[in-house]
């Protein structure tokens, strides 16, 4: 049933206000006043994140589904609060939607819950609107992170390792499929590399237990592709890079389907945006503990691929020997 | 020129940043890192509240400008902040744009960016998107408040007075002009009724004054119409009302347009939308005082157009004797 003929506006509020439930002792007003009132702390840093996901830019809606949108549009956000070494509190969602299926709204809302509760968070605001023919999402996440446990983008420094948990290349893979072969084929096809692209895993435990062990001096998310956001920490730190190709984590099923197709994985690896690992820069002596503290807490591998220069520049030493200069080329426009 | 051919979405990152510049020390971290660091202060009530404003829907391009568009897109919440009794601190913007031009984008943060600003807030994060062919504004505004100032849309009692600040209906008569002569005719016939709907001013400094006085029981913002949003009120304070049609704040500018044009100024008080004036219920006997404290602080007029009631359901005495009941009409969809 469509949103006109389900009861309009108010139905769309009323399933959003059961599906996210309540909140809290801290949040004194969620839904349903002009705004929401909340009892911060003020021993813990606040952090706030918002990432909005346009329907024709981010995503589409034959290649993806309801449940997945949603968990996706949280969990682009979430994976910001990661990336500061915090944790996740409170979420705020606007959409702005044609008049579609009211079901749709429902396994939307499922999904975004669901990624924010996993770790801990609630959905207790927002805004619904009517659009002409598009769907937007907007989603604000706030997080908390004690103040010794923060970790910005700048920090790195000549001589610190290049870290990234987890594998690179498979979400950019994967919709690369998905566009190729349409949804149902590609997910039968490429499973893995399907599911990291629509339902991302913020890698929120990776990144406390980064945080907590004190010895990480940049971290980031990687969202924009390795080589670009590589890039914007070198920038931050006022350094250079020098990767290795052969030292990429590359999984298995991105070796495979890249073969099957004809394609290079490190290139995906490299280049390929949204993969929603995290980078960080790390002391050489310092490596081993911060892989076992994340392996342990989340049972996520870390692979070293190079190091920071003093030198400027980000650099991707090839498996033949030679060298080529990564640059920020992708943009949005 | 367009955003494409001046250097992409990092020319848009470098308009902004410029445009909102440096916030104060309690923010660590604002642009330029996966999200925003903030230190809050714990012996105040957090207020958070996020509206979005869409092409074809809330604003149409050849009846506004970017200036416009800008500053009411931060209106709108900063009067949501207003409503809860407390003053506005960060505000964080996402936009999604097609390919337009990069001064409309200079121009939408200055809007943005001069309303916050003047109430004492400052935009410092964000997300920038590129979007097929509307635009999408989604803001977030954080702000503070005492808890013992915060008011709710509840705590409307039977025998209470219901209070307006300003004027109703001159923005929804406004837009009806601009839709009907195109924006040059109407700000040249109307102009204040134009500019009310364009750039609407956040009862800011009213609200302030009103909650400061203690004698409010229940406050909200009037954006969906006075019909609607007292209705609203009514329903969260298990109350029902009484207001007076002789008793609304008509304008002389409303009531000669709506001369001219031969329609109800009225109805236009009672039911249009986009006021943002503030709706309050007040003990009889503090009237006086809330009135008098608001005009001292603002220069605005507050005007008691009628009376809270133990009996259910809305109802508006109109001038002749007649009483019609008001009901929620007005929807999204």
């Amino acid at each position: 049933m469509l949103i006109s003929g389900a009861g309009g506006e108010n139905t769309i509020i009323e399933i959003v206000e059961r599906i996210c439930g309540a909140a809290d002792g801290r949040v004194a007003v969620g839904f349903g006043d002009d705004a929401a009132l909340i009892r911060m702390r003020e021993d813990l840093l606040t952090i706030v994140t918002t990432d909005a996901l346009v329907e024709g830019t981010h995503f589409r809606l034959d290649l993806t589904d309801a449940y997945s949108l949603g968990w996706k549009s949280a969990a682009v956000n979430l994976s910001d609060v990661a990336a500061m070494g915090g944790s996740p509190t409170w979420c705020f969602v606007s959409i702005a939607v044609p008049d579609i299926e009211i079901d749709f709204i429902e396994e939307l809302y499922r999904g975004i819950s669901d990624a924010v509760e996993r770790f801990g968070g609630h959905v207790i605001g927002g805004d619904t609107n009517r659009s002409k023919d598009r769907i937007f999402i907007n989603v604000v996440q706030i997080g908390e992170v004690e103040s010794a446990y923060a970790l910005l983008r700048k920090g790195a420094r000549a001589g610190d390792r290049v870290l990234v948990t987890g594998w690179l290349g498979e979400s950019f893979f994967g919709f690369r499929m998905l566009a190729e072969y349409g949804r149902q084929a590609a997910e039968e096809r490429y499973p893995v590399l399907a599911a990291r692209h629509l339902r991302p895993e913020p890698r929120m435990l990776e990144a406390r237990a980064a945080a907590e062990t004190g010895a990480v001096h940049a971290m980031m998310d990687i969202s924009d592709g390795l080589a670009l956001d590589l890039v914007k920490m070198c920038r931050a730190g006022g350094c250079g890079a020098r990767i290795e190709a052969a030292r990429l984590p590359v999984s298995d099923s991105l070796k495979e389907a890249a073969e099957a197709e004809g394609e290079d994985a490190v290139i995906a690896a490299a280049a390929g945006g949204e993969d929603y690992e995290l980078l960080m820069a790390v002391d050489a002596a310092d490596v081993e503990r911060v892989a076992r503290e994340i392996s342990r807490a989340a049972g996520t591998q870390v692979s070293d691929i190079g190091e920071f220069t003093s030198d400027e520049g980000v650099f991707l030493v090839k498996e033949d020997g030679s060298t080529a200069e990564l640059k920020p080329g992708w943009q949005h426009f």
